[in-house]
């Protein structure tokens, strides 16, 4: 295969990202201010008071980008070498849309108790870990050890950054169509990292009537063999105790969301309530097509960026981070992510549209009005250093 | 204490390096090559192929400096959060003067084991480790255990760096009082990393009359006690059997190579051969005062940027990554090193006297002509990928 015929090729060549100093050495005077002798003073520093290292280096703006490259994008488990692309898509991203240095972070390793135990190890030069691509359910597990034991921020995107956006185009499709959070009946088509995340952020918005559906269907507390996550969520969702296919799930639902590429009968689809709002975000497929969605929806949006309203994660991450990283936060809390959604929605305001519901990657509003939410929240929240 | 008075703090205000993109994403057309869905198809073609991760990613340019803060510079085990300036500034010094791209690891465990293990689970993404600051004897085998597990470079710069300069300045003063290195009676003081390796290689270039001290005096066959790495080097130095404190080494010397801040005495100085070299290379207190060795020597050097002759890591470690980079090399052998030490001492040429044995540090050849026999030799010895 001659990959050059490909454009993306030759734009991947030797990769996206570069390391540069912010100094620059001409001479042996600067040299000894840069290395020895006059870093040696800075050092001593750090070692006498650890909080300077948030000052005297690149720790206050600086997130590992983690993989171990078992969910990339839709190609599955991949490993991390062939992740390491994406990574790097990722780190340009942080700098480009946050100012944020992001280094790409692939291990050899799937094993989550390892995977904790390593990101641990390597932490100290950073200001937070943004977990990418990495296969439910050890992502979670990942996630949560990882918090317990570091101070700085935890993020796994595909969960978090997904649910934002998600949540800040369903403020916008609410507010669009004359509907209130805890009014409206929602299923979700996925329990994976997406739905989950996706599920508790609806919750946390004071969605009641919830079902979340995986490939064997509505998830309830009366299915047997549930564990883990999805046992969990069964016993704070689906308050009606619908059983079956989703189709039934769907049956006068308000809103749709769809973040497991599995396909959605257009009779489902019909069945939904009138002025329906349809998320369906798998790519390159979306489950409902968007031809089929628009004559039963009043707002349709997808994951790709060849339909109106993208649901696109570059919305939240950038700008999460810098709020994170511009407070010293310990950790991204559900009010924070909360925050930045509310932030999302509120660029769109009045000139929420069926097809503006969140604003485009490219509108340069975003990851500062991102930013100063989440910052505020971390504040209020107590979880700020500064 | 304002930290800002000293002009070494605000230039490290933030750090000393960043993370940027090397190709611009404009608008969604970039965005859709540069990610998603661009992205995935050089993914998949990795993971059909990984050697391509050298052709579409970052890995073929960027090297790991790794640390567990044991043994920064003159301040010892200060931990990894206060390594970090150091770090940066090897990053820094990487790109300026070797244009590779360097990420600072600071780790936050000192068990030679767990770092072998962390490290070799962080690796895929990066083409070479470059180990700093890492007390001895762990960091002998935390470099051999890297190198047997991974098909990158591993290379201690506290080791190897400083072995390479030194060995380039010994070929130039050599050369320059009319000795063959098979002739010469040498004395290094310190069997840490540094004196280890350049002892090594001082016995690869040929030099057979070798005595290596440590702080309880010369290092013999005969000395009880000793283990591991002076065990070893016990029986490949110390010809003549030579008992007693560095004195007794030093009579009729014609080389003193101090890596240790073990300060020599007047009077053993003044016992060494006519036209003797020296090398008292601590800093910033070299073992022997310059003024006192010139009054004995021919040749003097030191690791302090105002005296002539700075033995100084930078004139090797950019050259030698980037060269091992640019042929994809597997390892850095000790003919990759003595490659680069014989550039070194070439760059001199005819032009070498008794206060210029190496190139400055600001010489735009070094880099490069280094590259180019570190290159040269992988190739001859089988060690490079392309």
């Amino acid at each position: 295969m001659d990959h050059e015929n490909d454009p993306a090729f030759p734009l991947h060549r030797r990769g996206k990202i570069e390391v540069r100093p912010t100094v620059r050495i001409r001479d042996g005077a600067g040299l000894a201010l840069a290395y020895t002798p006059g870093v040696a003073r800075v050092s001593q520093a750090i070692a006498s008071d650890p909080e300077l290292v948030f000052d005297y280096t690149w720790k206050s703006n600086t997130v590992l980008v983690v993989t171990d490259g078992t969910a990339v994008l839709g190609l599955g488990d991949i490993g991390p070498r062939a992740a390491l692309p994406v990574m790097e898509g990722k780190a340009l991203l942080f700098k480009e849309f946050g100012g944020v240095d992001a280094v790409p972070m692939c291990l050899d390793t799937t094993d989550a108790d390892e995977i904790i135990e390593t990101v641990v190890r390597i932490a100290p030069a950073f200001g937070g870990i943004n977990l990418e691509d990495i296969s439910a359910p050890r992502c979670f597990d990942i996630e949560r050890g990882l918090q317990e034991r570091l101070d700085i921020p935890i993020f796994h995107d595909d969960q978090h950054g997904t649910a934002i956006v998600v949540i800040a185009a369903l403020e916008s499709a609410a507010r669009l169509t004359g509907r209130e959070f805890a009014d409206l009946k929602v299923v979700v088509s996925g329990a994976g990292a997406a739905g989950v995340a996706v599920s508790n952020m609806l919750l946390a918005g004071g969605v009641r009537d919830l079902c979340v559906c995986d490939s064997q269907g509505l998830i309830s507390r009366d299915r047997p063999g549930l564990t883990g996550v999805k046992a969990e969520l069964a016993t704070r969702t689906n308050p009606r105790g619908l059983q079956g296919p989703i189709d039934v799930g769907l049956e006068d639902a308000d809103v749709f969301i769809g973040v497991s590429a599995g396909k959605v009968a257009e009779s489902a689809v019909a069945g939904m309530a009138d002025d329906a709002i349809i998320f369906a975000l798998a790519n390159p497929h979306p489950e409902v097509d968007p031809a089929v969605a628009g004559k039963y929806a009043a707002v349709v949006a997808t994951g790709r960026s060849d339909y109106p309203n993208q649901i696109n994660n570059v919305l939240a991450f950038p700008g999460v981070f810098r709020g994170a990283l511009d407070v010293r936060a310990s950790r991204i809390t559900t009010g924070m992510q909360m925050a930045a959604a509310d932030a999302l929605s509120d660029l769109v305001g009045d000139e929420v549209g069926p097809e503006y519901i969140v604003p485009s990657a490219f509108d340069k509003r975003v990851a500062g009005a991102v930013a100063e939410a989440v910052a505020a929240a971390a504040r209020a929240e107590g979880v700020a250093r500064v």
